[in-house]
């Protein structure tokens, strides 16, 4: 039972996107900004940051739904993803997308906890102060979503395979198609 | 020095809104929505949530640019918002407000942290399911905001009198000034 009164049946964040149309519009358009829109970092490894934050936060729904588009996109099996987010210097992923993963926990932990060496690390890798931007309001964004779904008790499915099915249409509809949260 | 070349002379969030005008539109429309449009929770009220999340961690910039906010809309003195961020539970404010205050500060530390208690509280206390949604989406947003703006290593003034300056007008132009940011 989630902690306030939300349409029956949405699982997740859907629940309170329904309860709330109006602040679910600014935070459907931002995630499509930030893990679709035009960007050096591909949508693969954006909806990867965002993963990996949500299970640093523990937020089940966050990280299996985003798992899920992740593992599309890098047309991967589940164990790619679980091994990014159990120990993703050990995966085969890239140095550059290491490197932001590692900022990207820092944020995790608070905005502060970001160190210059990291930053200097990203760049040496490559990556653009536009990507270390976008890591870093990534990784703000999905401390505030996984905040949101959990912070209201929401319900979400426990079966893991719903959520893979699910990834390929998720990652064709994008975050604007409102009809999902009525 | 911030992290990225962001452009000068812009304090806080201002630098990366500048930077990065595509994300900061959702960003504002956001805070506009959660802190401005019509809500049975006072525009102090959400402001001062805004402000508490923002002491919680540490955010210096987003604490005091809020705060000064709060102040106008409370017309109170400083020391009663700092007394506010120390104990909110020895101040004047509502007794509703305190237990929503109560929830935000679960939510910073984590959406699991929200107890059915806390939420049983505050609906003793009069509160509606819409605020408790938007207490709970509010602490969250204010979790991503702290986080960008530290995340980035941006510049503020030290001055908290600039602050409480800034108040009455910050109040009165709202979120959705985008010169602001240009």
């Amino acid at each position: 039972m989630a902690h306030i009164n939300l349409p029956e049946g949405l699982p997740g964040i859907r629940g309170p996107m329904a309860f709330r149309p109006q602040t679910a519009k600014p935070l459907n358009e931002l995630a499509e900004v930030l893990l679709r829109s035009e960007n050096s970092l591909t949508r693969g490894e954006r909806e990867l940051i965002a993963t990996y934050i949500s299970s640093l936060n523990d937020c089940f729904y966050c990280q299996h739904a985003h798992g899920g588009i992740a593992q599309h996109y890098f047309q991967c099996d589940i164990n790619y993803i679980d091994a990014v987010k159990k120990d993703f210097e050990s995966t085969t992923i890239s140095i550059k997308l290491k490197s932001l993963l590692s900022i990207a926990a820092s944020v995790q932990k608070g905005g502060k906890q970001v160190t210059p060496q990291q930053i200097e690390k990203a760049k040496n890798q490559g990556a653009t102060d536009f990507e270390i931007h976008d890591t870093v309001l990534i990784a703000a964004a999905f401390c505030m979503f996984n905040r949101y779904v959990d912070g209201l008790g929401t319900w979400a499915p426990q079966e893991r395979d719903i959520y893979v099915e699910r990834g390929p249409r998720r990652a064709q509809e994008g975050y604007l198609n409102f009809d999902l949260y009525k």
